[in-house]
């Protein structure tokens, strides 16, 4: 048997969890919203509201885009979004590894 | 901000989480699958439905009901299904502080 879990955070609302986590990630890694969505075979449409949903939610940007340019445009994470994006990866890591040992030390 | 998580555990596919736990701590409580159901709104065939997929995910019984008698038969839990309760009951109570002691630690 193994344990199995879904973390997220909510204020009142669904803020952000490991989709927008890894979307993220990926804006963070390509430089494009519309890269990003593409790797996680989400719409332009999709990561972009999901993006704004939580964007309302938070009271502050999490991304910036860029217009025209070199490369026709795009996006990068605002100081806010990279530090959501360490501090959850941070979480994450470490409740996993709580949620594991807890489990063994209940189930074995 | 505040976390929220969901637990359960797996041996291939789904066999213990809320639900269940919920439903078998309810059994335990009135001895009876019927009112055990009807306590937590469901239908008797959802409730014996639920345990019936557990048991055979886990390939052991985790109640046993007895028909007839002054009660009009009754539902007990095996001793693998109060273990289960239990030990679920723990980990589920380890991890929850786990996990809220990791979210303090990196968003606070």
């Amino acid at each position: 048997m193994q344990v199995r879990y879904k973390l997220w955070l909510e204020e009142d609302e669904h803020v952000f969890g490991e989709g927008l986590f890894e979307l993220l990630q990926e804006v963070d890694r390509l430089g494009s919203i519309n890269q990003a969505a593409r790797s996680l075979k989400m719409s332009y449409r999709q990561a972009w509201g999901q993006v704004k949903k939580a964007e309302e939610r938070l009271g502050q940007r999490l991304l910036i885009t860029r217009v025209g340019g070199e490369t026709g445009g795009g996006a990068e994470l605002t100081p806010v979004g990279r530090r959501l994006v360490q501090r959850y990866q941070q979480f994450k890591r470490e409740a996993a590894a709580a949620i594991e040992e807890a489990f063994q030390r209940c189930f074995s």
